[in-house]
């Protein structure tokens, strides 16, 4: 009967607040939440609370402590509390979507969730992560249309942004991946990809350096959504030196603990001025969801300031 | 599949929010929150978030429209969603029993839950209306010990009301009230008072106004726990005239809709200086609970005048 997780209210030092909170936090607030685990240091609740609190949406969003074992509890309870939506992080993303009503396109070809949405009891999974990426890139003057563009990685980061940039208008994508346990369920992605849209998606071994370096050079767009660059692997970068990208490039790591990788310190070496961390796509897949639950635009710069400083 | 229960985000004007919200509200916020129906326009959520807020302490606290047909979902949402604990209300406070692990003494006698306490997925039950509304005539100096009283009402709000007074060490509860649904049950409850403390609690007939208006000339504690008082009811009152009274007694409504009942005016005019609308008892359950949840005193003051002003 009893469990190990911790649900004590612990002391905090809040800020923000200096009065009496009315009309918000109130008998109409409508929960949403993000089901993950680990998931205690998560910025997704100071970003949307942050913006129902700027907008004035009587919303509020939480972190509750849910792996695969429970996550079809953790959708009923969702269902019985009437909650707008909720993300899904790791190790959920997957495994929610036999409890769902209805998938988006785009998730139902990376088979991944990120996001609910109830609609009066019938919940849709969508899959933000792509779309957010690639707001990110708009929201400095860039985008995918017509280009070619490099992927290094074909996992839970890389698929979604494959997806979200084919759906975009990228005329080429070449992911590089070694042949790990992604290599299998990328190639039927990538088969999925060339069905539903025009663009031309090709899965590349990794261990091929010399032409994964070519298609580098060939490319408008490198992203790398492997992980490499954040800690332990810090040090590393896939791309070895300067001369492998050119200054007219867009570069984007979807790391963001560094916020400066390495890939991005010599991308800056090569003159490569859209250089990107992977901020601007967490932030981008949170905005998409919050359009989603409350049909309104996240206030994107206020939010990425608060974000940067937690 | 579909529902037609609202869980649209809607927009609200928010007061005292002044800028980012930091600590409070992120990834290690603990929800609590209140399964009733209706439940909209509860205090409840006002009363306990702006209690966290002051104190520091990060929860929080919202609304779940439930029904008795629910409260079993709402039970496994709470120990899936690992809530700290949940108010319970109007119509589930005997419904949730079955569903919880434990009962504390007052809510076993009283048959009646309001509040729920989760130790790592152990689920306690108490009854706090009763011993929020003792704490009520305490902060104000009066108490029970010793005392005899007379009690209108034999429902959900007198029943616990009795009950904290018995332990709470009055000598005498006369309860009175009318031959209703209520009647039966309370038969049981008052020989589990009687049982279970050394007070002599007795039931009688409302129908005789002559005992009724007796029994309140000899108590030093006149209750009224009917809702007679509150609209459509709003110009009644069980105690006719102010000659019923005595100055040196107390004497409580459990109304606070209005803010001052016609029992309260009836009671000023015949000099009584103790004289109690609901609302400290509405503050004092949710005291109760509240240190239960935190193990903390809410600041009780501060906390009325939000919900006066509510």
């Amino acid at each position: 009967m009893t469990d190990e997780r911790n649900n004590d209210i612990l002391p905090v030092k809040i800020s923000g607040v200096t009065g009496p909170v009315t009309g918000w936090l109130d008998g109409h607030t409508i929960l949403l939440g993000l089901f993950a685990d680990p998931i205690r240091h998560s910025v997704s609740p100071t970003m949307h609370n942050n913006a129902f609190a700027k907008l004035g949406l009587n919303g509020a969003y939480l972190c509750f402590e849910i792996g695969p074992d429970r996550i079809g509890d953790a959708v009923s309870a969702l269902r019985t509390l009437d909650m707008r939506g909720a993300n899904v992080s790791m190790p959920n993303k997957q495994a929610i979507i036999p409890y769902l009503d209805k998938l988006d396109p785009a998730a139902e070809i990376c088979g991944a969730v990120n996001t609910v949405v109830n609609e009066h009891g019938l919940l849709t999974g969508y899959t933000t992560d792509g779309t957010g990426w690639l707001r990110s890139l708009k929201e400095d003057g860039q985008d995918v249309k017509g280009k070619v563009m490099t992927l290094a990685g074909a996992g839970g980061a890389a698929i979604p942004i494959a997806v979200a940039a084919a759906m975009g208008g990228a005329r080429e994508i070449r992911i590089f991946n070694i042949h790990d346990r992604n290599w299998e369920p990328a190639k039927e992605k990538v088969a999925a990809i060339n069905e539903a849209t025009s663009c031309v998606c090709s899965l590349n071994p990794m261990e091929d350096k010399e032409a994964f370096k070519q298609s580098i050079a060939e490319s408008a767009i490198y992203c790398d959504a492997t992980g490499v660059g954040m800690p332990p692997l810090d040090d590393m970068s896939l791309v070895e030196d300067p001369s492998w990208l050119h200054e007219d490039m867009v570069v984007s790591d979807t790391v963001y603990e560094p916020r400066e990788t390495k890939l991005m310190r010599i991308a800056r070496q090569a003159g490569v001025k859209h250089v990107y961390n992977g901020l601007g796509m967490v932030v981008g897949q949170g905005a998409e969801a919050f359009k989603l639950w409350t049909g309104q635009e996240m206030p994107v710069e206020y939010i990425k300031e608060i974000v940067a400083k937690a």
